[in-house]
């Protein structure tokens, strides 16, 4: 099995590359358009085949890059059934093992940040997408996010795997790379070390952040699986100028 | 493949435990004797049998529990030969694969903390006693430690491994359970983001930390393969009985 862990620095966004040797085939779990020409490169340069790209949930804050991977090297798109993306190829269902050669995905249904999100169980690791973060998780704020809902995905549904399952997350701030499901239940100060529903609702409707600048663009396109905005207000020109660039160079 | 993280309290020390299904044979790296019949009992309910302790270095914090896991079980000891300990049923060395069952570690010679330490890379994690731990390292001030020696050794040979290998540390002391490659590159302050030899050097000289209130006892008994002292002074009298207690209940 081949695992690679690709940054993209823009978005501060971690991608999974899955490879099957024997099959030759790769998944990419949460790529982003940015970064399309990298990750594609390295697919190559393993010597592997594109077959699904797979996101956690709809992002908001960067375009997914599945809908360029189909149209570049001619990859699926699987993603959450439950946001009924005519775009998809494969909907993704808790219960129902997402199998690409001797690759086998495992879905969990962790609703809270965004109700269709979705973590993926992979062997010993788990791709907590913006669910769980290390020492933190996704916000729930906006996109039907639900306090509620994300204190029993992550309490009583992540933190139920083996103290030694991997934690992928689908962004770090900080250049942290992993955890473990241990070292989450010790030390995440939003989730972790006992703390009760109350207490994490307090946490979360006190965080204060800004509205996401690139929501309101992110998220539809993101719904057409990855269409880049074509119009977009000044403050964010140079944000997607750097995709396009990332994207074409 | 089984793989176990087991944290010993008292000395905030990592043991892990392999075991492979098909020869049903396991392998312990750093057991400490606090905690002998808990990792005893781990290994029998995951319905293994000990073939093997295997220590990273002479510890200077607390006492190896190989011997007496030997005389429990008949499990054998492996050290790295460098130390060459009468007491060892094997002399580990780099080059020289250790294999239990479908087991392998590929050893590495890391000294620096102590003149012979080794780290041991297992498929993609690797383990890395003393030399590398989460965000630090360990003192070279005792043990024939050199800081030249631990520079190389962490940033000449543990950071050529892929960035994605799984760092596991002998030690953590904030419950940090695992790290990466990729991740101690650039967040640890002493070895990461470029940190020169001048740096680190300047940085080891001025930790000022107190003389190891253990060494003087575990050094003696570790090169015995793990003999808990029968006479200590007052001071250490209620660190031992713990550790008789834990030995015995």
């Amino acid at each position: 099995m081949i695992f690679k862990q690709l940054r993209e620095p823009l978005s501060s966004t971690y991608t999974y590359l899955l490879g099957d040797q024997d099959s030759g085939l790769a998944i990419l779990i949460d790529p982003v358009i940015a970064a399309i020409d990298r990750d594609l490169a390295e697919v190559h340069r393993l010597g592997l085949q594109l077959a699904y790209t797979v996101d956690t949930h709809i992002h908001a804050d960067h375009i997914t890059a599945a809908l360029e991977m189909k149209r570049a090297v001619g990859s699926k798109i699987a993603a959450p059934a439950y946001e009924r993306l005519p775009c998809a190829d494969v909907g993704i269902e808790e219960g129902k093992p997402f199998r690409v050669g001797s690759l086998v995905l495992h879905p969990l249904h962790t609703p809270g940040h965004t109700d269709g999100h979705f973590a993926y169980l992979f062997d010993d690791r788990v791709f907590t997408g913006d669910a769980l973060l290390i020492e933190g998780c996704g916000r729930t704020d906006f996109q039907n996010g639900d306090a509620d809902a994300l204190y029993k995905s992550v309490r009583g549904k992540l933190f139920t795997l083996p103290d030694e399952t991997l934690v992928y997350p689908a962004h770090d701030y900080k250049e942290r790379f992993v955890s473990s499901i241990a070292q989450e239940k010790r030390r995440n100060p939003r989730l972790g070390d006992g703390k009760t529903l109350e207490q994490f609702k307090a946490i979360m409707s006190n965080l204060n952040l800004p509205y996401p600048k690139f929501i309101d663009y992110a998220v539809p396109g993101n719904r057409q699986c990855g269409v880049c905005p074509s119009h977009l207000p000044e403050d964010l020109a140079e944000y997607c100028k750097q995709m396009t660039e990332s994207q074409q160079g």
